[in-house]
This record gives structure tokens, C-alpha cells and sequence, in this order.
């Protein structure tokens, strides 16, 4: 079984539309006649993609609207036209020498599949060329440099495609280039851009993670404007961090640049779904014009990146809830070599846990706390049982997001020497992931 | 070691200090004097509290003025006068035959430590009586029938107190109170209010699980408004489900009052800390005046609660995360009798947990999918994971809160017979935690 977004046509159709498209030698492109229910339809078949049917093909008819025909048993499929195999709809621009050089470097998701509405060509919607090209007006910003890294849904990134992709964000910015984009499936863009930011140290341009929430063969895509916005702050901004550029509004008008360990998917759905957590986001990009940041962040500079790849794998994150098998979790904990507690409120567990959690970290494995308000600080100072777990060894995570903790602990354990470099890397703002207010209060 | 708020004083205070009061035999209400870092300060000693730091005294002064004073080596504390032991400041007031009865149930939390600064009379701060004798108003809108039921941090209630205030919530509103008032610690309130929600049928009558975010001896408590507030909602308004009522803002204007099965704690201190998510507030209560409903509820009726209280106790939240390790949550899943996975966007997981949930389920365990977005609603039928996990017998959560579909999971696996019967309870709305719609969109 698959799960990769294969480069293979039909991938996400249903098996039955899958076959009789494939018998029939239908190939995305082509304009082909569907007979279903006693009725014709004739247009040329467009991609299907994430958010799409299994059971439907969608044709763009000869007037450019885009129609979804559902397929049932005894539906026919003639092919009327093969589609004209003429390459690259765009062709590479020549490299200007007054513009900057930005790499894009793909990964896969949502963004990465695309059809161009205004030429009517379909394109295969995998490599980052060809999602760069539907965005022209990037060529007027700065010469791009597209590469395909991998082509994956982001729920199956791991540790290992993080440092991969760190290692193409080094040999990018190290020869020169004024920025990486990288196009991101959503799901897990939050835990990636805290991942690179924890490996690339002394970073002297900026990273941006961009993805979208709607495929960009929908009218209400948003991948477009992000990719667009996203080469304006990589050319026009002084900022050389690890973002996240997303939707700020679910309306077209301005996009928001969150720190990449910061930021969280907050909506399942919405194209402002990602949300800095405990700060504003870094700045916001008008898609008309400016760039208008909220807050400090670290500047370009003529530097080389530091490489930090390596990563603890085996640490856990752990949800807190009232009721949890202590034996359960205990047993689990005891098979990684670090843990991030997601408590309730200020950083708190039951008493039972916290016995689990002292009993953890006596056997050297160190445990950090954060919590799953999101929103707020972790303080151990406050209640009993905060005091407890400080007396148990546990680590107070702060304002750091739970997930973003689980990336640092995986860095730190993999970065420092020993208990006490550990615990002191914990506590530090190191990516402007934890404020050094102990507490955030109204 | 104890970790429940005990019912004895100094609890909350560093050994040494605790242990200066004792050997002076120095009690809450007593005018005392200490002497520490060559200055000296006399006044009443006050409760110590949650949010106080522990080597810290605090006096109430003749001005009426309280201040802190931390408490070193050599410091010394002598009594100047002993408290008057008058018992109760507050009498119960008599039963007013044309009020409404309204029960409050005491559980613990920071809402159950107060201190009355109009008299200056320091209460002990446990009982549900001292409680509500702080809020006089509440006796001009009904009756108020107090009592204690627990007295414990709430991270440490599990399935079993939920049972028992369960119990006590029939047993008043089966005997006509207009509605029950339940004071509550807000770390796990909202696992409770979903807990209540499942176990109470038929509600006659309004619940509300009420917190504060700032115990009441200080000026910023929220204890006040927000008890006052529950009692007019009780009484004034035809709301008959479970709600969670808190501060709606971090000003002292409006409370919102949320659906037991839809709402979050959401920031560690904020008074405004808990959110509905997926909905707006079902009603919004004007510390001045009216009360507003923004949606559609449950209307009060002369029946009788239909007591459910029975829970599963053993089912996991399992957290996904990038890298997560297949065999060790296989395990921890295996010793549960249910399990709800908060997964990633529309609710994935990576290939590797998707075959371990598949043989999951295949052992005859329940799996529930959500989204740790929290926002909008899962949807397995977009991409290629969401069908995978689908055809492994994957229940999809819809737009039901992680932590509400433990609660639903634990009530839902010990109230039905067979798969069949689960599947169709855990995706059809039983107490409003699950919209119809397929998807949340913008």
C-alpha cells in the first residue's frame, strides 16, 4: 500500500476510476467524453487532487469552467483528444545577474499540486519548477532555483527528512542563495520549521516554510499569494530566521510570517490556520506591498549557516488527562531516552503521575514540562504539585509549545554533554522559543 | 507526601516558614508580629495561597492594607493576639420560600480559598459554605444549599469523583434545586464538565462548573463575579445542560458560559483562560445585568435526571507527533481498552501508525480519530491517509475536542453493546459535542 503523493496519475481516485481511466488510456490532459446517467460531458481532464471525490473526475469544459462528474457503475470514458506533449509550458528564465538568487526546495503537500488556469495546462503538480512557474511574478522578484527534495504527505516526515532537508537549506545559503522557500504539506509544517530551527545555527538568511490549505487546481487556493509573498520577504526583508508564511485572514489580503518555534496549525481547514502562540507573528506582508514587523527578530547577515543536525529520536510526547494508567505510561516512557509532558493548567499532573514521572527521571531520562493550555507559561512554583515535579527533577518548559519542546529535547539530548548542559539548554531561549518571563499573565 | 489542598493550614508555605508559625503556635488570624531583616511589621495573618510564593507571610495591616513579607534565616514571628474563635461569620440564611433552591457543590481549587477583606475575617477557605457566604448577593437571587464534596486539586480527579459528583448533582436536581453551582480547580475542569455532560441525562436543570483563575485573596479574583454570575444564570435563565461559566475577558464585565462538552482551558493564567472551540459561547452573562444567548440549548423541564454514570476506565489520549515510535505506542495501546488519537491536520498519522492502528482496531480496540488543531473538524475521506485509516475501522471524531472524545470513549465503551452500537454513538451528537457538518470551513 501507498501513502506516498505519488508522481503516478489518478493516485487519489477510487479504484474503480482509477481503471477506467487507465483502460480507456485517459490521461490528465486529454479531452474526453464521460457518459453517466443518460448525460454527456465533454472537457479535458484535469488532475485530481487532495480535496476532490474518489468518485469524481473533474473536466474543465471549452467556456474554462471547471465541472466534477461523478462516476458510477455502467459510466463510459472515450478519449475525443490526446493532450499535445509539448514540455514545459515555462521555460526556465536566464538568470539575471541584478536579482538575487532564492532556492525553492519542495517537499510535497496540498501546495505542490497545481493546474494553471490561465494557459488550461495541466501539469503533473510534483516538481518545484513547475509549482514556482504557476507564480511568474516571482521571476520579477528574484532568479529561483528550484529543486524537488521529496514529494511525501508531511504526517510522514520524521527526524531524518528534517536533517535531509536541512542539510539542501546549508548547501543553499552557504553558496550564496538569499533565502530557501519550502513549499510543506501542513500537517506537520509546525514541527519542521521548529526542527530547522534548532539545527541551522547563526543563520545568516532567512528559511520559509510556505504550504497551503486549498490545492491550487481550487479557486480559493492560497498557494499562490504565499508563494509570491514568501519571495518578497526573502528579497525585501533584513530577517534571517526559520518562518512560517502563511494566511493571516481567511480572505486574500495579507499574509502572516510566524518564528518557526512559534507557530501552530490552530484549524483542521481554514487558510489562516497557523497561529503564533504566545507572540504576535514576527511581521505580517501585505500581498498589495509592505512588510510591517510586530517584533525582533535576527538579521541577515554575511555569515555561513552553523550545521547541527543531530537529533535524539527516541523521545516522547505525552498528553496529560485525568485517569491515565500510570503502569501504562510509565512502561512507555521507559522505552524512550526523553519526554515532554503536555499537563493541564500551569504544568501539572496527578499525583500518581507525578510519581511516575520522579521514578522516570531517577532512571535518567529527563522529563520537561509543558502544557496544553498552549496559551500561558508552565509554572512549578505555583502549587503543590508544581513543586513536586521541580523536587522530582522535572524540567519547566515555560512558554515553549509542547511540540516544539519535543524537538528541542530532541536536539538537546543530542547537542549537549550530560544532566546539567541539558537542563541549562532547556531553560535558555535558544530560538526565540521561550520567553524569558517566567510567567505570561493578562 | 500529600498533595491534596489539605484542610490544614500552612500548607502551601517552605518548610522552614511553616515550621517558625508552628513553634510560635502562630494561626491564621492572629495579629502577629515579625521581625525579620531589622525591620518589624505587625498585622493579621492571612491564609497562605495558591499563587503566593512560600517563604512569604502575608499581614493584613491596621490600614486594612495587606503586604508580603518574605521570611529568612533568623527571622521572628511572635503573636500579639489571638484569633477570636466566633465560628461561622456568616449565618445561613433563612430558606426564603418564594426563592429558587440552588445547590453548590465543593470540589477544591483555587475558587475554594478566599478571605472576606469587607470584616477582615479570615476564613479557612474550604468550605462551600465559607464560599458562598463571600458572595452575600447570591442569597438575594435563591437559596443557596451548600456543601463540600471533595476538597483536591483537580488534576488529581479521575473517574471516580466524576462518578460520585455526578451522583450528587442527581440527587440535588432530583430533589427540584433550580440548578447545581459546582466550584471546581480549572486545570481539568473541562475533562469534568464533559464527563458530567455523558453521565447526566435528561438534565432538568442547568450544571455550572465554575473556577478562578486568581484565588480570592487577591484583588484580581475572579471567584466573586464568576459565582455570582452562576447563580443568575442558574435561576434567571430556562438553560438546562452542562456549562462551564468564566470570565469571558480579562475585564471584570461579561462571563461566557460554555457548552460542558465544547470548551478548553486554553491559557495556563488568563481569567479569560477557558474557550469554546467550534462554537461560539452559548450565552454570554453581563456582570450588570442580562444574559444573552448566542446559540440554540437545552430547555429546563420538570423531569428527572437519568443517572449514566458508568466509564471505561481504560482508554489512552494518544498525542501524534513526527516520529513517534511505532512499536512503544502499539504497546501502550494494547494495554487500553479504547484509544483516541489527537492527529495531525484533518487527522492523520504517519504509514508506520496507521498499519498500528489498523491492527489495533483488528484486536478488537477501539480507535477514535480527532485533530490537535483543535479547531475544525477531522475529515478522513481528503487524502490517502484519511481512507487508510478509514478501511482500518478508524471511527473519524468530526469536530469533537480530543479530550472530549476520551471522555465520550470512556461512557460511550461502558454504555453500549458491540462495535456496531459504539461506532454509531461515537459519530452521532449525544450532548451537542459533535456538529453535523462534515467539516468546519472558513
Amino acid at each position: 500500500m501507498e501513502w506516498h503523493l505519488s508522481a503516478g496519475r489518478f493516485v487519489t481516485y477510487a479504484r474503480s476510476v482509477s481503471e477506467l481511466l487507465k483502460a480507456e488510456k485517459a490521461e490528465e490532459g486529454d479531452m474526453i467524453k464521460v457518459l453517466t446517467n443518460g448525460k454527456e460531458h465533454v472537457g479535458i481532464l484535469m488532475p485530481h487532487h487532495d480535496f476532490s471525490d474518489p468518485d469524481t473526475v473533474v473536466l474543465k469544459l471549452k467556456s474554462g469552467y471547471n465541472i466534477g462528474v461523478r462516476l458510477a457503475e455502467g459510466s463510459k470514458v472515450t478519449v475525443v483528444r490526446k493532450v499535445e506533449k509539448k514540455g514545459r509550458h515555462f521555460k526556465a528564465k536566464e538568470i539575471d545577474p541584478s536579482k538575487k538568487n532564492v532556492a525553492v526546495i519542495g517537499t510535497g503537500g496540498t501546495i505542490a499540486s497545481y493546474v494553471d488556469y490561465r494557459t488550461g495546462a495541466v501539469h503533473p503538480a510534483l516538481s518545484a519548477e513547475d509549482l514556482v512557474a504557476t507564480v511568474p511574478e516571482m521571476a520579477d522578484i528574484c532568479n529561483v532555483k528550484a529543486r524537488v527534495l521529496f514529494s511525501i504527505f508531511s504526517e510522514n516526515m520524521d527526524v531524518q527528512h528534517w536533517q535531509e532537508l536541512a542539510g539542501a537549506v546549508v548547501d543553499q545559503l552557504n553558496s550564496g542563495d538569499e533565502g530557501c522557500i519550502i513549499p510543506h504539506g501542513t500537517d506537520t509544517m509546525g514541527y519542521t520549521s521548529a526542527a530547522l530551527s534548532f539545527m541551522l545555527e547563526s543563520l545568516p538568511r532567512p528559511v520559509l516554510l510556505v504550504g497551503a490549505q486549498r490545492s491550487s487546481d481550487r479557486p480559493s487556493s492560497d498557494a499562490y499569494t504565499n508563494l509570491l509573498a514568501s519571495a518578497r520577504f526573502c528579497v525585501q526583508s533584513d530577517a534571517a530566521e526559520v518562518f512560517i508564511l502563511m494566511h493571516h485572514t481567511s480572505s486574500d489580503t495579507v499574509a502572516a510570517v510566524h518564528r518557526g518555534t512559534r507557530v501552530r496549525k490552530m484549524h483542521t481547514s481554514r487558510r489562516d490556520a497557523f497561529e503564533s502562540v504566545n507572540e504576535p507573528p514576527v511581521a505580517l506582508v501585505d500581498f498589495e506591498g509592505g512588510i510591517k514587523f510586530n517584533s525582533a527578530y535576527r538579521k541577515k547577515s554575511s555569515g555561513k549557516v552553523a550545521f547541527k543536525p543531530d537529533m535524539e529520536k527516541e523521545v516522547a510526547l505525552i498528553h496529560f488527562y485525568p485517569g491515565m494508567s500510570p503502569e501504562a505510561f510509565e512502561k512507555l516512557m521507559g522505552s524512550h531516552n526523553g519526554v515532554v509532558i503536555s499537563g493541564s493548567g500551569l504544568g501539572h499532573v496527578s499525583a500518581d503521575m507525578v510519581k511516575v514521572l520522579k521514578r522516570t527521571v531517577d532512571k535518567g531520562i529527563p522529563v520537561v514540562m509543558t502544557s496544553q493550555c498552549l496559551y500561558g507559561s508552565v509554572n512549578l512554583n505555583v502549587y503543590y504539585t508544581g513543586r513536586d515535579l521541580l523536587t522530582a527533577g522535572v524540567i519547566p518548559g515555560g512558554d515553549t509549545l509542547p511540540e516544539t519542546a519535543l524537538i528541542k529535547l530532541m536536539w538537546g539530548l543530542a547537542n549537549t554533554n550530560g544532566e546539567e548542559e541539558l537542563r541549562k539548554v532547556m531553560v535558555t531561549n535558544i530560538r526565540g522559543e521561550l520567553s524569558d518571563r517566567r510567567e505570561i499573565d493578562d
